[in-house]
């Protein structure tokens, strides 16, 4: 059996927010989401996150995760009084606990399931997690004998000279036998310059305790500032952009994209300077994206292009262009070799294939076949002030220039409607409409007379 | 009393440019401004810029800022030169007297305050900043004794192998009691094998004479070609952002965000990727700007959020969203709780609480009243071809998709424009307004006949 | 005589793509493209490319390169075996064999130039070009006497612990006498544990042998995965934005921007962040580009400004503004002076001097003269669905809002057409066109009557 118990009570002050530091956001979760995340390897029998400032606020966030346990520390008296709350919860229980920061949101994985797997198979009563720091300053030293078992642990500033010069720090991430751990928890004392019970300090009381260094010791960074959360954002990055290039695809510029790691890329791909991946993303094979586009909760098929354009919760299939400047959203699908082009709105609408709509219009709430040419500065009048309604196209049919088609309405196949024509009844397949004046021209004309020209 | 004299004589032959070095912009100010800028915590009593090629350029550019006096050096023969152009302006003059570049931007004014403290507390008679490069190569090296005294001057070409290794620079910033140097500086010889004066020279003719350092040797980076010009915005910019990260902003991307040392922003602002916040622009708390987003000159309220847009002089209330792809300018003010959508323009425009311009729209010269809402494509023209008119618009009054609204002309309040119309004469309260022709259909139409069909 | 021999057999496994390795996109150019640039300074008599995996393609891609010959590699067994391809193509040649690896695309002329005359002047067998590396891991290195005549070449395999102290590696870039070559290469064995023929042992059949230094050692970088064609790029555009702000250019925020190295750009030019500069681009003395703008294969005059655009193949003469959210293609030619505002479009068009295009229109296949004034929403209906039709608009005629000009159709000068108008029929010099309905009012109306409003 394992549990695990997360850390997440701190207000975090230095983060200068109302938010409780382990809901800021990295990259598309909270960091406490990505640290219930990085369980994914253990799988846990119990997760119990201790909450303390913001409480609501944190069981709110996570209310949707199952599985997730909240106990209160009414007063953050340090780690030890943190771990302390969960004695109770866990009465009777007999395994491991496994103790996290949720402010430590970049571990692995398999960091963790590394941690769990020796203090497993070695036996131990505490296994904690080390890492070689650059630059350990601030951190508590490890010492460790030739098998790992620790020796002692030096806080920074109890350190001597020559004890600073261990890089080896102890990055607060703990596996314990629970058995040893309760009978620890309740002999800690604050007596120290804080006042604080410290987590660190079972660790002397237990035996055999060994320590495990993580492969990367920027997953035990910590956040506690926004520059903080902004290093590890620039750390999540570079291994999902590593790892895509890895995989096959071109990134031009790297350092100016980011790509949630919730999104998948075909092979082939290109992603132009400053694109933005995000959500549940998937972008096919071939597809070349930007510059200066964000795609979000979007499937993209096959050899689809992509330029300065925002494309939000909608479906695209093979062979479309869109952009520059177009923006598809609300549950939009767009079908094969179509043209989306500038300045074009598309919302909650569905496109036929080979169905062009390329310059200056908006379609909301519409249906269109397939071959559809919408002429530039077509608009789907969707709205009464009340409520929406939809517009349906035929095959084959086109729209003429600042045409108007007042919903709810129905035109069919192979209509052609007039340029400047508000359409406002249906209209039967295989049909020219019109609804526009004649021209009359006034010969001889001074400018001043009339105002009809916008300005710039 | 305080006299400043600042070298801003110099063409900057490196930069390859036509405007005057001391011209060129960093971060929204020029050089010689940020220079007059370092100097607000010594407040001086006189300020001297020492201009000579394209003298009437920097003259007429700093013409609005109080206080300062121009004097002419005809002739570049060194920075010793240079300053004894000062001599009959100072006539006198009983003070001490701070020499600057006019092309090192980076000086805090708390140095320059330490410099003068440090100087006068002592009763020097001259004062030095000094740096500690990491690469010192061409800059005059310092020695001084243990109480920080001078005790030479070497010029990087003349040190010797052992002097090299001393990394503390002269940064060409001087604090001079004017007594000791206006008795010193018209000892100064060109014989040298530049065949100039330079001012490093009078220093060794004066004691006691005291080196300060700079905290942050970035400071006294002096700009002599585009490469270091950048280099300093890059200094200025992290300076800038690292300091609103630890006032409690999120900058996703940090290094991709420009914000000019203008801009203040409130707290939990989030800004995305690809912002540039610009000249006096102020933003509320909790607003969310970007990714792509240029924000100059403007105050937005709290909880605003900018999605890929432009947004110049203009004012903006709290819950409002813009963009994506929108377009504010001229002094546009926009009420709380209001959508800006996309390929909208707002000019020199007004809009009420609650206003929706959601699509493809142009309004200029208009004054929207509450909960408004116009349609995909209205436009003002608001322009005859010789001058510009109003538009206003009732409260909760709805243009229709297409709509024209030609100014001068008055809505009223709870008006329906039908779509397509044009609407040439003033409305009434509770109308419908309708301008447009009846539709016709020709069926059986084939349709080659007409081309209203605007091309991809 | 020179002949060139280019290894572009590969497939690039690790590329994790369907195109052959050297086809990559580097900037505009492929990979064994710039290779072939790469040899402009040593103007070789034949160019033989040696090809494999995607031959086909590698040659199509190629063909419009003069004088490129190609050698069928079936297998691929080694550097060695890639280059005996040669043997019968080269049948009678006299001369020196500059042998190039396809995935090496950084190389400058004068590098070559370099090992090239040193070759001929030395009176060498075989000449290599030498890199020192910072990380020399993986590299083969070569030893050499005070003459730089090389006395071994060690693989880091075989490396003792001395000798991989030694960061002089093998650039695989060799300059041979076509005799020696010829006789050495059919000694090839591939007795080694990949059983592969390496051209490096051909080395130690030559004499005299010696080793040019590379200046700069990114020069011989070799592309085998994205990671590493993302870090070419980024030298590569290192290389171009230095230069540019050498050469007077301003450059805000440079990681930012990317400039193909077959753009110029005038003096005093100011570059935003976030610009992308492609193709066969010119910018004018004193223009202002960006933020977010992309021009590819265009010539932008003395000082324009484009804001937030997107221009391609076209031209725009002096003191023209562009944007925010333009978008210029296929042949646009704009004149001096004018402006072109946001979410226009303008497709194969030409404007005379001082014409404003300022909002919200598509143009394409017009022709306007000077001094016309187009009203924000105007479209040229310029397809018929079939073919597209020319408009042409005389000098300062004015387009009213809305309007639409159906094409084909010639509007004369100082017209003016009103707003929401359909012109159809050509229209003379100097008059008023109209074509819209009279506005009809019906009070006491109430909204849910007609749906004619745009929904958000």
């Amino acid at each position: 059996m394992l549990a695990v118990a997360i850390l997440a009570a701190g207000r975090g002050t230095r983060m200068k927010s109302d938010l409780p530091k382990v809901l800021h956001d990295l990259g598309g979760r909270s960091l406490v989401e990505r640290v219930l995340d990085s369980l994914a390897a253990v799988r846990p029998d119990r997760q119990l996150v201790i909450v303390g400032y913001g409480g609501d606020r944190v069981q709110k966030a996570l209310s949707a995760i199952a599985g997730v346990e909240f106990v209160e520390q009414r007063e953050q008296l340090g780690t030890g009084h943190a771990v302390q709350q969960i004695i109770p919860h866990l009465d009777g229980f007999a395994g491991d606990v496994l103790v996290l920061n949720g402010d430590v949101p970049l571990l692995r994985p398999e960091t963790l399931k590394n941690l769990l797997d020796t203090h497993r198979s070695a036996g131990n009563a505490a296994t904690l997690l080390t890492a070689h720091l650059p630059e350990p300053k601030g951190y508590g030293r490890v010492f460790c004998d030739g098998s790992n078992r620790v020796t002692q642990i030096v806080e920074d500033r109890d350190c001597t000279a020559a004890q600073k010069q261990n890089r080896r720090i102890n990055a607060g991430v703990y596996c314990f036998r629970w058995a040893d751990l309760a009978e620890a928890l309740p002999k800690l004392t604050a007596d120290n310059d804080q006042q604080e019970y410290y987590l660190t300090d079972v660790v002397s009381m237990m035996s055999p305790v060994m320590a495990v260094d993580v492969d990367d010791y920027q997953e035990i960074l910590g956040i506690n500032d926004r520059r903080q959360l902004s290093a590890a954002y620039d750390i999540l990055q570079t291994r999902v952009k590593n790892a895509w290039m890895m995989q096959g695809v071109t990134l031009i510029d790297p350092a100016s994209i980011t790509i949630d790691d919730t999104v998948t890329l075909g092979s082939d791909v290109v992603i132009e300077p400053q694109c933005h991946l995000r959500g549940k993303t998937a972008i096919g094979a071939g597809s070349h994206i930007g510059p200066g586009s964000l795609i979000e909760n979007s499937t993209l098929g096959d050899r689809v292009t992509v330029l300065y354009s925002v494309v939000s919760d909608s479906t695209v299939q093979a062979d479309t262009r869109i952009g520059p400047y177009a923006h598809l959203r609300g549950q939009v699908q767009v079908g094969n070799g179509c043209r989306i082009g500038n300045f074009v709105e598309l919302k909650k609408s569905t496109l036929g294939d080979r169905t062009n709509v390329a310059h200056l219009s908006y379609l909301g709430d519409a249906t269109l076949g397939t071959k559809v040419n919408i002429g530039a500065g077509t608009i789907t009048a969707n709205y009464d002030g009340v409520k929406k309604h939809p517009t349906v196209i035929g095959d084959r049919t086109k729209t003429g220039s600042n045409s108007v088609l007042v919903a709810p309405v129905t035109v069919g196949a192979d209509v052609t409607i007039a340029a400047g024509s508000v359409i406002t009844e249906d209209l039967p397949d295989d049909c020219l409409a019109i609804a526009r004046s004649r021209q009359v021209v006034k010969p001889g004309w001074r400018l001043t007379v009339v105002s009809d020209v916008a300005a710039p």
